[in-house]
């Protein structure tokens, strides 16, 4: 069972020391989104924080071998599941960015974790937990 | 350009009516890993947030007329990536799940949005943002 999506846009940034996590990054960027979809970016504000969804492209491919993996700064093997490796059965990367400037289909966004090019797969409003 | 992933489990519960939303839902089912995985769970906690991808795999099919959808309650058509509709160019959804018990391959977790059988993407660590 395969399920497919294509890119709704890309990532740019010339950023070429990507921090390893948007919670400690401070790192500018913005997104290129596919003009067909420039309407559905009309409510998303400056200061609003977004929740960005995109394909780890250039991680290497997932095996057994990395269903236990030794985070940065850790000295334990964690499960896949439970820390933030780009290397993931599906390279899927998850990232919470703030939006600084919004005009047609280009979103500037602060906090990026990613590679200039990555490929967006989807944008979410951020919703805190009850 | 085709970016194509595979189910790393399915979603199983006996909720026959799905809130729309996790951060409203009291609702419990339970997460099916695929049992080569099953390692890469052992740093998962009862209590710990987590957060799930999963595929809205009996959503609609996206068409230009989804860039703008009146969300449930609300009376203005408002941008896709600001709402949290299964209708999207890509049909990934995102919930923040509370694990209720874990054993093997199994999670039972609270909170849930999705459909019986639901295709699970990816599973990852709640981090707050800053």
């Amino acid at each position: 069972m395969e399920i497919s999506f294509k890119p709704i846009g890309f990532f740019r940034t010339a950023e070429t020391r990507i921090p390893r996590h948007w919670s400690v990054s401070d790192a500018l960027g913005r997104i290129e989104i596919d003009p067909v979809f420039v309407e559905g970016l009309k409510d998303i504000r400056r200061q609003d924080r977004i929740i960005v969804l995109f394909n780890f492209h250039k991680s290497s491919p997932f095996t057994p071998g990395h269903i236990l993996q030794t985070p940065p700064h850790k000295t334990i093997p964690m499960g896949v599941f439970s820390i933030c490796s780009p290397v993931r059965p599906n390279p899927i990367g998850l990232s919470v960015l703030t939006v600084k400037d919004i005009r047609e289909n280009i979103i500037e966004v602060e906090h990026i974790d990613m590679l200039d090019k990555t490929p967006v797969l989807d944008i979410k409003p951020y919703i805190p937990p009850a």
